[in-house]
């Protein structure tokens, strides 16, 4: 360890305040931090705030380099443990492959902000991960522990309406990533009987939402958004209700990027929602397709859709051909289109097909809709596309105005989720028939 | 995994409750449950619960054999990450090395109820142990994944009073280890304004206190415990109080046994006081010793305690001489000892000199004290020597009537902590002079 | 006003802590005090608590005799009004007719402790009132306001459990009036989930219950009290309740005497237990009846019963003969029964016939058995007489261990109450036919 | 009442709604409705809510009439009360006198939703009071009991900040009187840590705020308001606090109108404030004079202001004749004054004592100006009057810019309201100079 202080020391020669939170970090890890951890961690977590910028990366470069596991004595354990698999060698294993940083990390946790501090800590780590891939084990030690302590089952599951406090509901217009929130009169229209708001949070990060999802509460699956965000909408009665419709869910904490938050509070939600109101029949979304036009402007190879049916080839080469003949060979015109542009029947089936081949094949591979991955990598149903379905600017920009419904049904989750894993996109009648 | 589940199948061959628990886990930890895990771990913890004792006992054997890193990905692992300590080879190192039980564990963890299985599981684990060595890593792995969720930054300190839930209080009477609690009148004098009482809490356990501890807020350091658990005496003024005495620490949860709390406890309540009540001034112990007898039974070898001083040594022969004058060379009469029985001075003075001894030299061994390690760990002093502290029965046979004070000095519990790691003592000129 | 000043002065000569008090009650209802009037009412409330037992007897005099309206300004005003009864003269009319000491209980109540000095000024003013008719129309102030001020929509009905505050528990062990509590075993049994404790509370006594009563969850209507309140038995499934049977119910605040609450209370139980329990077909009670023996021991003049019907005489007086052949003409033996005493069946009917007759014809009047009464008052229907229905010293002593079973229909509450105050007590032809 | 009821029925001779109300009200009142009269006086609440407005006014008109005390019994009982004021008698005159229509309303106030709906009843009936002086008795009822149950015993202060309920922090939106609150913004501003918002709770009423004060914490007692309520500003820290000027109190119920809250409410945050921030050293307003330009416009006759000094008077009748020569003989002027004209030294010293002079002389009037009686009322000192403290055009049609500061010294609010009610301003140096 001498050798990275010395570096660390090298690198910012002038820079006392580095040394000394490296200093700390050596500290709280010692034997002697243990009868007095908490004050020394609250310490750290003191200096690690007032740190400049450059410094927290030089520091994140420390922990990479020499808060890692000794090569030696994890190999000399793995050999004992191939050579003798007994409980013994499997301890001293584990002791010697786990990187000591993850016992820092532990015990920043114990003091008091040592929780916020991760996750700050962890937000500028992803932001350097990009340039920087010898932090990449640091992030994996990052994501492990953030992921065991926000576990689900130490989350609380919180219903936000008008009754919430003003502070929360500001973080609920300032987070909000899919339909913005246009003021206090727009959010309080989201939170009236009929449309609901959920959010996760953490005992150790009080009053701060994790994540949140909004819910309508409807007759039947929605179409198009713009009802659903209607501000001066009149509230139906409960006695209407039979499908929940979620169309918006946020992430808050960019530090939590990657923690599996999003298909617990769906779930979570759902059950919440069917106890409460046992009218309810369907659990669906309206989602959008942001990746659609992207997509769609590279001219797919449709031969290259990993499990395409030759039989649907001619008609994606037919609707494609049709998009060309509609919006010229580049389809510069699809990208400009706008809310008053009426297509024609043929223009609209053949954007219809190219987008359901687009979710059904393309959704399995890393590059898909990553909308369309969430919900179906949670176990949802592709179950219809809405043409016209949001006849924003970002709408028409992202899917040329259409929306996508998923569609939840908690019993059929688990092999959903298993087909997808497999590369298969389950998907309504409806959608098959595009193809 | 094949062979274990055979194994297994084979041990309770008639035994399909085990079989299916074992199948339950190995679901829970596939790719396929992960849209609906928290559903399915809390399948698993029902078919736990419902589990006959013989096997569970089969289920931990499985979960130590089945659930373990396999040998040869954690060879090569290791090999590559020796060769070159990258980031990427060390992920892939952490992947291999860590046991798969412990995503297991953390899945079970995410349904309601998980944590409480889990601490149900380990007590169960704990008592197998000693006869089931092969369960040590299994036992590590719990242990390591608890200590992370019972972080004392996830716990919450509460005061515990008259004001509290009856089902609250019945747990501390049922729980108090140290000097029992003898019914709801005796419990109500030690939650009196001049007593206290404090519990840490975890968010996934509501009601249920996971460790206590009883203070009297008191002039002086006290000397006797009876003035402090006499039900019927009268409540000091709070301008009386200059020191608060820790008189009894207790854990509730035997599942949790070896995850530290008792140490942040003591040092949070001492915080709490303090800033709560700025005349204290010291903070301090009446703790028992309850192996003094046993030691002092056994006939120890002084010469072989490590770290005595020569010089010491004939002072604590003539003491064991005295006392096996008084007692006989057995010192059977030491182990009769009842409240009522005068010692001479000499023999007091050579129990005082053999106390200070056994817990001066004895208490960095493991097989020391075990109350004097706790404190002595937690960076406190040995303070103070009290004969005729405790004259109950139990007091005369763990000590011959002796209790000690350790003093919490907050300033100074880092510096003695970490002396004592090094086998030294902190004690005060009183103790040094009975050597 | 001088003149009473004088008067307490004189009697209390040596009291200047009384004439302190009475000064500070001038003061509380100056013009002067207005601003200020919190402070000046909490100083007077200190001033109270501070008073001798006997000046305080003094003090309800002076405020009987000082602060009461003035005779030459109410007739003025009543005049006035007789003679032009407009809003004007209805005002000035109201205002001279009110004792001023009503605005200074209102202006005491102002102050925090304020609510609870007022109920215990008014406990030692009931104890006096007796010896102390002079008192009556200070107590009637008293009750009045208490009354508007524990009017039940601002009561705040709670369900206590064992999970309510230990201290809250213990009060109800000190004021269980009917079936005495055991301690905290007996208490914790009558907290299990087939048994109930609901108590109301006051805003400005937070933790004090003022009245509270215990209900079982039953399959049948109940016909002896000793299964109810067994320490040991067996908590039912709630699929087995269908009758809610209140056994007990208890005044905890005796300054409230005469403030309308059971009624209140019983009936907000009942409907919070129908909307939690759909399946509850009855609510009744199981009900002593104190004064049977009484009644009987002074031989009873069967003609002189209100409202008695003719033909019912011969029963009563061969009723009344059966019992003084077996008991004795005193019926001295009827005093001293006990639980093993068999009685023959003539001797039971006897006195079945009897106590029927005593709460059907008795009940009405002022001098009726108050347990009677107060259930009758509610609107509750005589249901059912049960011999051996209390096995306890006490239900001997009381009613030769007969209970009574009282049952509340709420919709037909209110017609049965009217019938009552008309002298009619509704009953079921089960009593009937025993007279 | 027959005759009432009749009346009533002839009147609405085709309103059977109202019919049904009365009806409702006689029926609460009976012995019959004491069984249920908690249901009862439900209904009557339902009923009255559909009742139309023109049938509340005639309710109001029978309330008024026909539950009023009977002249003749009254008059009987003031007589024997005038002859013998024994305890016995003043019951019976107590009884008579009593309007039957406060029993109602207290057993209106038994069921949930009682007080709202007697409020509700109150804000309508004042509305109709200026043209209907026969409903004055009623009104002064309803103004009794309302004052008996909105005792700040009862009430419940509570601190307001960024963590309310949206719900709540959006009534005092609406509620704001004084300083208009532009959105939710400004709101933010004035909740942060140097500015406080208390507000006044009745537990009959949860979520509803009685009446607010918005408070500032400053350095210096503060002489413009500008600078208090601007949205940008930047917050002091706690350190500089040395005074809290009240700047805002708003009541929200106009049901509850002429029920003492305001003179409470300042008086419980001071020591609220005191016991927060011992650093505070005055407690003070800055307060609009909202009728001082009426005055000045009146031409008023100085001497004839009640205490008005003969040695004052050249000085105002040369500050009248200043105005005039700047403003016109009907001061035409200074009705239409801007922020940015500028006046000239003897223009604002002229204006300086003749506002002095209203504030000192006029304010014990009933037609003084009604912010400066509140705060003289309550004991609170004239202290500075500020020349330009409020340029909105509000401020300037006020008071031509001038606002004032009133100083509460809570040693002194008793002295300082007696004075008050003397007719005597109490006033600082200052202010006395400017005469």
């Amino acid at each position: 360890m001498l050798d990275g202080l010395r570096a660390a020391a090298r690198r910012s020669s002038d820079d006392k305040a580095l040394r000394a939170v490296v200093r700390g970090c050596s500290r709280l890890l010692s034997e002697r931090a243990e009868a007095n951890s908490v004050a020394i961690a609250s310490e750290l977590i003191d200096a690690y705030g007032r740190l400049p910028e450059a410094q927290r990366a030089a520091l994140f470069q420390v922990l990479a380099s020499d808060f890692s596991p000794d090569p030696k004595e994890v190999l000399e354990a793995a050999v004992a443990y191939a050579q003798a698999p007994t409980a013994q060698h499997q301890v001293r294993l584990s002791e010697a492959a786990e990187p000591p940083r993850q016992e820092l990390l532990r015990r920043i946790n114990r003091a008091p902000g040592g929780t916020a501090c991760l996750i700050g800590m962890r937000r500028e780590l992803l932001a350097l991960l990009r340039h920087h891939p010898e932090l990449a084990a640091l992030e994996a030690d990052f994501l492990h522990l953030l992921s065991s302590w926000f576990n689900p089952g130490f989350l609380r599951l919180q219903k936000v309406d008008w009754e919430s406090p003003a502070q929360l509901l500001e973080q609920l217009i300032r987070h909000e990533a899919v339909h913005a929130i246009d003021g206090w009169d727009d959010l309080r229209r989201r939170l009236l009987p009929d449309r609901r708001c959920y959010a996760f949070f953490h005992p150790q990060l009080p009053g701060e939402p994790l994540i949140f999802v909004e819910v309508a509460l409807l007759p039947e699956m929605p179409a198009t958004i713009a009802p659903l965000i209607a501000k001066g909408s009149e509230p139906l009665s409960s006695k209407q209700f039979k499908v929940a419709a979620f169309y918006s869910i946020s992430n808050c904490q960019p530090g939590l990027r990657g923690v599996s938050l999003g298909n617990f509070l769906i779930k979570h939600v759902a059950s919440e929602l069917q106890r409460e109101l046992p009218q309810l029949k369907r659990f669906c979304t309206l989602s959008p397709i942001p990746c659609l036009l992207d997509w769609l402007l590279k001219s797919p190879d449709f031969e290259a859709l990993p499990g395409v049916k030759k039989a649907h080839l001619p008609r994606l080469q037919a609707a494609q051909a049709q998009l060309r003949e509609t919006f010229g060979a580049e389809l510069a015109g699809l990208a400009q289109l706008k809310a008053d542009d009426a297509l024609g029947e043929p223009t609209q089936q053949a954007l219809l097909s190219l987008c359901a081949a687009y979710l059904v094949y393309q959704s399995p591979s890393a590059d898909g809709d990553p909308v369309a991955r969430f919900h179906l990598d949670n176990g949802a149903r592709l179950e219809r596309l809405n043409p016209g379905g949001n006849l924003s600017r970002k709408g028409f920009k992202q899917s040329a105005g259409l929306m996508v419904n998923y569609l939840y049904d908690l019993a059929e989750v688990e092999n959903r989720h298993e087909l997808f894993t497999q590369g298969e996109v389950a998907h309504a009648r409806g959608v098959a028939a595009l193809l």
